[in-house]
C-alpha cells in the first residue's frame, strides 16, 4: 500500500515537542508514512503577518490526514490565530465531527475521590462546524455607553442531521448503546427544537440505541458527580468545547486527552490533535506530557483504516499509565515518548 | 419596622415542600413579615392555560421580595413554565445580578479527591438579563431537510458594565479581593471583546482587585482540578447558569446551593431561590433537602438589610452540616428544616 501522506502542523508552544514525539510512535508502529511540516502559528504571523494562506490551505487539502500539535501565543492577540488557523481549518475541510473521548484509564488519577475507570468511558461527539462558532454577529457604537455586541448560533438541519447521525452509528458500535444529547431546549428553544427533534427522528432507525436528553447546566454536574450516566453524548460546538474540557478533568487531565476534528466523507483530511493548548508556560522545556498526542495518533490511525495500529499505540499508553501507577519518576516529554514508542516496537 | 412583604411561589415539585421549611426559619429568626402565596407553576397552567398573568406581574411587584420554591414539570412542554414564569420574573423585574455562592462547608462531602473546605469558597456573579436568554432568534422551513434555526446573545454596554461593577464591589468585601471574568473571548469575539473591555475599564476604579480571565472550556476544567483559583467570578448569563451547576456539584451538590436573582437599584423586587429545579421524581416524599432553601432565605435577608438575621440563618446551616459528619441518620424535608429551626431560635 501506499505511504500515508501526513500533513503535520506542530504550531506554538509545546505543539512541536509533543508531535515529535507522536511522530515517533507512528513510524514505531510500521505504517509507510511521508510527513510534511507546515509552520503555521504565531512564529510565522509575526514573520510574515499571515495566518493561514489560501495557498497553503489548498496544499494542504491534498493530504491523508493532518497532524497538529497546538496553536495560540500570548505574543498574538487572543483569537486570531484560534480562528484563522484552527477554526479555519475545521471549517474548511468540514471537520463537522469533534471526536472526543472521555476515558479513565486504569491507573490513572481522577479529581472525582470516588471513581473507578469503568465510571469514566464515554466518547464526547461534538458538533465541529456550525452553531456559536459561525462567527456571525457584530458590534454596534463599540465603545460607547449604547455599545450593542452580538452573537449568532447557525443551525441547520443539514448540519445537525449528519452529526447525530454520525453519534448513532457510534452509539451501535458500543456494549451500552446509549446516546445522550446535552443541549438547553428549555432556553435556546429554536435551536434545541431542531437538535431534539433530529435526535427522535433518527433514533426510529436505530431502536437498539437507547436515547437520552440533559441540560448542558445538569450534564455539567453530572458529569463530577455521575459520570458513569455517559455512553456517547452528541451536542453542539460550544457545549462540546466545555463539557470536553470538563470531561478531560474528571479523566485524569488534559494531557491525556486526544481529538479527531473528522470529515467522515473523505472530501477533505481529517485533523487530530491533543485537546490541550500550545501551554506557552511551559514550552521548550521538556516538561508536557505527549501522551495526548500519541492517543490522537491512534485516532488517525484509526481513521485511516489500521485499526490494528491503532489498537497496538493505544494499548501501549494504556500500559504506560498502568506503570505510572506503580510510582515511576516524572520524566520528560521525549522519555514519555521513548517508552511508549518502545512498548509499541517491542 | 414595618412587616417585610413577601411573596412566596411555591411552584411544582418538592418547591412546596422546601418553601415551607425556608418560611419556617424566616419566622423563627424572628423577622417580622407577611407572606402571601401565589399558585404559579404546572398546576395552574393545566387548570387555567396560564402561566404568569400581567395582573399577578403587577403584585408581585409590589412586595418587598420573592421566595420560589422550584419551576417547571414533566407534563408541561419543556421551558414553557421556566420562560413564561421564572425567567419573565428575571427579565420584567430586572434581576442582571444572578448571585451564586459556591461554597464547601465544612463537613460536607465533596466529589473531589482532594479538596478541603478552604478550596472552595466563591461566588459566581451570572449576568441574568441578557445573551442567550434574550430569547431571540428565529427557525425558518421548520421540519424541512432546509431547516434553520438561529440563537442571539444580545449584550449591551449598560447590562455588561452594571453587573462588572457590583462583581467589582462583591470583590473589595472579599480578604482576597480577586475577580475572574469567565467568557469564550477567542470565539465568541464581539461579545466577548465588550466583557473584556468593560472589566479593563472598570477595573481602574478598583486598584486593590486583582484581575485575571479564564476561557469558560478552561474554568470547567479548573473548577474541578483548582477551585482555589477563584474568589469572584463574572460571567454571561449562559456561562453563568453552567458553572454554577458545575460548582453546585463540586460544592456538595445543589441540594445546599442557594441564589438570589438581584435588582440592586430596587426598582422591583429582588427574588431568591435554591438552585436545584423541582425533581418530580422525589417530589411529595419528605426527601428533598431544605438547605437551599433556607441558604436562599439567608441571602434575601442579607438583601433586605437584615444581617444579623442572615448570619444566625447561615450558621444555623453550617452547624446543622458539622452535625451530619457525625453520622445522622437520613433525615425528611421536614426533620431538616425543624432541626436548623431549632438552631436559629435557640
Ligand atoms: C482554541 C479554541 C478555539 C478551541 C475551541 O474552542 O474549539 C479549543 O478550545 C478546542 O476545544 O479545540
Ligand atoms: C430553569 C432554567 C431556565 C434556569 C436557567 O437556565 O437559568 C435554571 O437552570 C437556573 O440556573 O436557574
Amino acid at each position: 500500500s501506499r505511504n500515508i501522506r501526513l500533513a503535520v502542523i506542530p504550531g506554538d508552544g509545546i505543539g512541536a515537542e509533543v508531535v515529535t514525539e507522536g511522530l515517533k510512535v507512528l513510524e514505531a508502529v510500521g505504517t509507510k508514512f511521508e510527513p510534511t511540516h507546515y509552520d503555521l502559528g504565531a512564529a510565522r504571523y509575526h514573520r510574515t503577518g499571515e495566518t493561514l494562506p489560501d495557498s497553503v490551505m489548498e496544499e494542504l487539502r491534498g493530504y491523508d490526514a493532518i497532524l497538529l500539535g497546538a496553536i495560540g501565543d500570548p505574543s498574538v492577540p487572543p483569537g486570531i490565530l484560534e480562528r484563522d488557523v484552527l477554526l479555519k481549518l475545521r471549517f474548511a475541510f468540514d471537520h463537522y465531527v469533534n471526536l472526543r473521548p472521555v476515558k479513565l484509564f486504569p491507573g490513572v488519577e481522577t479529581p472525582l475521590g470516588d471513581t473507578s475507570a469503568e465510571d469514566i468511558d464515554m466518547i464526547v461527539v461534538r458538533e465541529g462546524t456550525e452553531g456559536l462558532y459561525a462567527g456571525t454577529g457584530g458590534v454596534m457604537r463599540r465603545g460607547t455607553p449604547h455599545e450593542i455586541a452580538t452573537q449568532e448560533s447557525l443551525n441547520t438541519a443539514h448540519g445537525v442531521e449528519r452529526v447525530v447521525r454520525y453519534a448513532f452509528d457510534k452509539a451501535m458500535t458500543r456494549p451500552r448503546k446509549k446516546l445522550t444529547l446535552v443541549h438547553k431546549t428549555n432556553v435556546l428553544t429554536y435551536a434545541g427544537d431542531l437538535w431534539q427533534r433530529t435526535v427522535n427522528r433518527i433514533s426510529e432507525e436505530y431502536p437498539e440505541v437507547t436515547t437520552d436528553y440533559c441540560h448542558i447546566d445538569a450534564a455539567s454536574m453530572f458529569f463530577v458527580t455521575q459520570p458513569e450516566r455517559f455512553d456517547v453524548v452528541v451536542t453542539d460546538n460550544l457545549f462540546g468545547d466545555i463539557i470536553t474540557d470538563l470531561g478531560a478533568a474528571i479523566a485524569g487531565g488534559i494531557g491525556l486527552a486526544a481529538s479527531g476534528n473528522i470529515n467522515p466523507e473523505r472530501t477533505a483530511p481529517s485533523m487530530f490533535e491533543p485537546v490541550h493548548g500550545s501551554a506557552p508556560d511551559i514550552a521548550g522545556q521538556g516538561k508536557a506530557d505527549p501522551t495526548a498526542t500519541i492517543l490522537s495518533v491512534a485516532m488517525l490511525l484509526d481513521h485511516l483504516g489500521l485499526q490494528a495500529e491503532a489498537a497496538r499505540v493505544e494499548q501501549a499508553v494504556s500500559d504506560d499509565i498502568l506503570e505510572r501507577l506503580a510510582g515511576w519518576a516524572a520524566r520528560t516529554t521525549r522519555e514519555i515518548g521513548d517508552d511508549i514508542t518502545a512498548r509499541v516496537s517491542g
